[in-house]
């Protein structure tokens, strides 16, 4: 069922990277770039490709837009043609719309033309970047709600062979270890006589807060 | 303990995003851009802000750059720039050197004059929108492993009231709900009797097989 | 009562030329450019001028603009310029915004973004000099409805000295001459005995048809 | 009698415009433009295009341009190609030449080498709408002479339903309504027993001051 | 009497060289440009200079431009400033416009708008040169008329000690000497008797055919 | 025996005009500039036409340049070009090179090259056009010397009728009238008795100061 | 066995002056450069030549570049592209590459890449220059270690006829002279009886102060 | 006696580079660009420095440019200014002008103006680095003739430990060592018992024939 058609509007790093994805999750996608460079570049890659210019109604008739799922519009720099293409798509009547706005600004007339979703990739990476350099030992993390937080925590190596009876996370911060990734497997649920070991990683799950200690004190010891 | 010194040099969409989220997380963080412009609208925002040339060792030296726990070389399109800053960083002592990076072959010269961490906002933020759109109940995921994710998921209306027994996603998936984000609370660890309601969000962890089996049946249903 | 406040953005033009005439019409006028020469030449001709960038938020809100009744964006080429300082005066709060578009679909997303009205002043303008080089006798026109038009027609010397008994537009062409503009005054609703004669202007009001055979007939007789 | 035969110099959007009406009044129209792609997006709207530089004696010759009844000069922004074209014309002999200006000292070069008419589209269209603007409740306008004006007005909510004898303009402010456009047809030189509702149209005829008093109270009431 | 008041707009290369000469016949010279470096240069050489845009009706009226008795546009490569500057200096009430054009057609704009002199210097010039290149004798001329010319011809060694008599050229060629210039003074209307030795000059006057074969035979004798 | 072959290169205003100049002298000429567009142009009027960079040796001696009589660097403004092709030239063998020099030091060095005759036309023209602004009936006027000059002087309306005994410029002034152009023909060496009328044009030599003396009582009388 | 393969990269002046001498040598050489022209102007000189742009892997690996022995980089300004060719052509196991370096800076990022060895045409042409200009005698010399120097002296004048017992340049500086080349041969390890004369080279060794003070003596004497 | 005065015009990198090491000579120089920048980068380092325009005859002379012994114009690209400083240099009286060329063309106008000594830098260090590429073994070279070399050769591993008397490159190929460069010192005319080791440099003068054959059997032996 997961058959959905797909186009890419704007081939630079961003959207060649998503387009690039989409195919390896064995979707069709349909790559379109005003710059013929850029389009050559895909064409052993995508499903189709072609060089066009996505503020021409008539252009984006022709292709049969409206026949497609989804469609991205992740042009580079040029806001003008970001938001005339994105009028159009709604107005042929495709159904989803995602966009990647370049300032708040921009954003927020994507969304007052309709767009489904408005993505702004170099400010959210740069907010996920930040988390994990302002905690050393956090790999990635999932913001559940405004409060919870599904934490990716590496082992340190002074916490090689304690076991969670010992660490005792929910007693002392109030967060849960819902899962170890070791060398050998992953243990989802973890037993409190399970032992964790240097390069370990811990799923953990609790308020940002609790979250926070256990990082400080895991950087403290 | 985490009161580190940071550094941005480059104030475009992804540094300024950085800069400002480590400022949220209570950490000093000097911006430095060549643009005079782009380092006005960070005045009020960062703790310092310098218009400087990174490329110039003597500048580097009398700012003291030597003295910052990390600094991160987020240089918007200038190849070159981000190259040159990167070596005097590592030369003048710099201990943790993080920079942005535009191609591969660009990350590649960058990881070979020592730089400790290469990030490529644009291409990783592809990847994940990727996913997201490929799978519409998919709302953000950690990668565990190459073969382990954890994923947060929203219900669909059609399981509205079913119970985790009845969906018994170990039994007949292989992977496990090990939270549910409900509108009034977070059920960690949940038990079969917890019952799943449209609008939920559920953490899960399985194979990537396993979740995707998982995800279409989920939009199948 | 008419003491209404306008800002004019972009002071090109037509910008300029319609500050211009507002402050002809005794109305408090402030202009706004990027540029500061546009600015300079309408310093003395204006009731205030700032140079100032309207797509920047805070811009517009230390000027107070909501406090305007009616705002003008007449801003020449620079499309992304117009559609986002026409987000921003209705965000924060513009009753009237009166926006000038360059192409149709500059104009239906600034029609999908809340703006009041959208002028098409060169589209507007080659129609209606159309219609005149077309006819050569018509001076100008009102199109009162789909069918119906007030023309401005000149008298040619042919009709010189000819009573509109003689003419009688009503009977032959089903239209009716409700004004005559002659040298020494302007007669309105004029009498079956009142005589036309050469460089006389009539006003007529009919269905489009009608008056188009007039002209015709006028041009030939 | 009408089959004039006109060229527009100049593809521009106000010269694809007027070219545009010209033909929609079924007349022949040649369009002539330096850039291609602006009269490639004509070749199906005029009867005839050519891509071709007006500056070029030559190129006019070879067109046979002294055989067009009338040739419009609609140049964009280039100043000196809109005078060697105009100089080009008169000296070949085009019998009715009328030009665009950007400027009062442009135009006043137009007219000094014969051109029959100078249009300054941007400017009088500026004023067109700032005419509106101030008042409105004047739908469009017709200049009869420096003191008389035809004006169409709507008719405001709050007189619903009165009788021109209740309003009588005539007595109170010197000016006649000569047509009223209700919804269902247009009534010419309505009697007193006539009632005017809200959204109808009248068509009014008086000087400059009788007008603008009607309109001030209309506004007030 | 002489004392007339000159004014240059434009001090390029045949500006500045003509205003320099008119200095040095004494006059006052006042030389107008927009490009202050032009300007600074003559600073020393002429009466008065100022940097100003000779298209500004204000600055020119600021200037008492229609005080000066000639005034020289001699703008470098900008036909429209060309244009704009000589309309305006007319409309001004300058009494003697002089112009320098740079095409057949930008001469013909010039004369339409009542310059009263149209200079094309470097077609002029490569006139003269090309008539010394091609009669190496050749050394300067005049055309009286379209026939008539006066012409100043170097003595080739060949004719070293020739008399006018011998020479005769009223009797070969119709062409009569009427100056001889010689290393001690000049010769006025030469006697059959005087003799002319090599490097010698020799002003003749006859038809354009006459001189043409005494030329010719000069160079073959 | 004048059966000489040129080259021009460069063919902008200067150079056009001297190639066509000669070829009216009916001599052979090359025509030769790097830009297509303008050796196009003088493809019908020259002997032969080329597209070509003359600052290529390998180019001028495919060309067989060396068998070229005389040749005309007349490049426009580009400096470097114009002495890259002189020294080409010389060191090519070229017999006589003549060139263009825009500047005093660019004259210079073309001379040190061994240019044989360098050309400063827009120079040269400054300083004629100012001698004739000086002085109005000054028509034209070859320097025989530092001292002499033949002047061509159109007669004022006053002298009307004047015979050559009443003006006697010889006696008042020390220079002779050698020739008056009238309208029936040109008097060559004119007597006492003969007439001078308004429009007649006279030839007169003598010192700087005679001429000088003579044109002032001209103007005067 | 020299019958080693070079490429060179970047044909510039000093890639192409290196590319020559290499065929000078009878050597096998690819000329790459991303300029076409600058690639025609090598084609009849070097063995190979293409027109390529060396930044992309699949270029380099379709030309088979790590066949060749030696690469040479030697682009021009380009630092970026010189880098990112550096990198490739290490990473693609070409054995020895040759870089160029524009800056210090521009060299440390190429050694750090793992080019053996990095150069500075124009600083180390620079140095050797001021050596032959601080020092009129010099001609050439080799920098031996950090004290010897081997250089190549001309005789001045004053010596002429002197020799080498009488010069004895040993006992007086301390440095040697090991050959005399004279018009006539070049002696090696010459004798105490050979006569130096103006105008013959001696090429001496010694340590940098010998020489310096032998220098100074030869220009003092 | 050395203590002359250079000036460097152009401080490029060849030209910074050749003006520090004249002051590393102990030597005055002043130091001038067109470029402030440049300038000021080299402000600590040489004698005088000023920001000018050497095309300018008053700025050279105002500088007293006359009085300097020696003047190098270094100018990086613009040909023409190379060529006008250097003319001006001869005009004003410098003794001495060294001048870099860029190409065969340029370098052959300078020295026809009388520049004393023209520069070939990227020419010549292509040429030196490829006769280095071409022999591993090859240090550094002197030309001492057309025919005559002093090579620079560094010893392969092969011949450690070989005497003189064992190698006897006289007899064998014609050559002789004039001194063997150890780790402990020089030796000069070394004696056919002075034995050779690994990394020892012989300084070797021959014939470019023998001394070929010689490196080529140190690669093969």
């Amino acid at each position: 069922m997961k058959m959905k058609q797909f186009a890419v509007i704007g081939l630079g790093r961003f959207g060649s990277s998503l387009a690039k994805e989409l195919v390896n999750q064995d979707l069709e996608v349909l790559g379109i770039d005003r710059d013929e460079e850029a389009v050559q570049e895909m064409v052993d890659v995508l499903t189709h490709t072609i060089v066009a210019d996505s503020t021409e109604e008539e252009t984006l008739r022709s292709i049969g837009i409206r026949n497609f799922d989804c469609v991205i519009v992740s042009i580079g720099d040029d806001i003008q043609a970001s938001i005339m293409t994105a009028i159009l798509l709604k107005d042929l009547g495709v159904k989803t719309v995602v966009a990647k706005a370049l300032t708040e600004l921009h954003g927020k007339v994507l969304e007052r033309l309709g767009v489904d979703r408005v993505i702004y990739p170099e400010r959210d990476m740069g907010i996920r970047v930040a988390h994990q350099l302002a905690n050393p030992n956090l790999l990635d993390y999932i913001e559940l709600s405004k409060d919870y937080t599904v934490a990716e925590i590496s082992v340190p190596g002074r916490l090689n062979g304690v076991s969670l009876k010992e660490l005792d996370p929910r007693a002392r911060y109030g967060c849960s270890i819902v899962a170890i990734n070791k060398k050998n497997g992953v243990i989802i649920a973890p037993a409190a006589t399970d032992v964790i070991n240097e390069r370990d990683v811990m799923v953990i799950i609790g308020t940002n807060k609790q979250i926070e200690s256990f990082e400080e004190d895991l950087a403290d010891f």
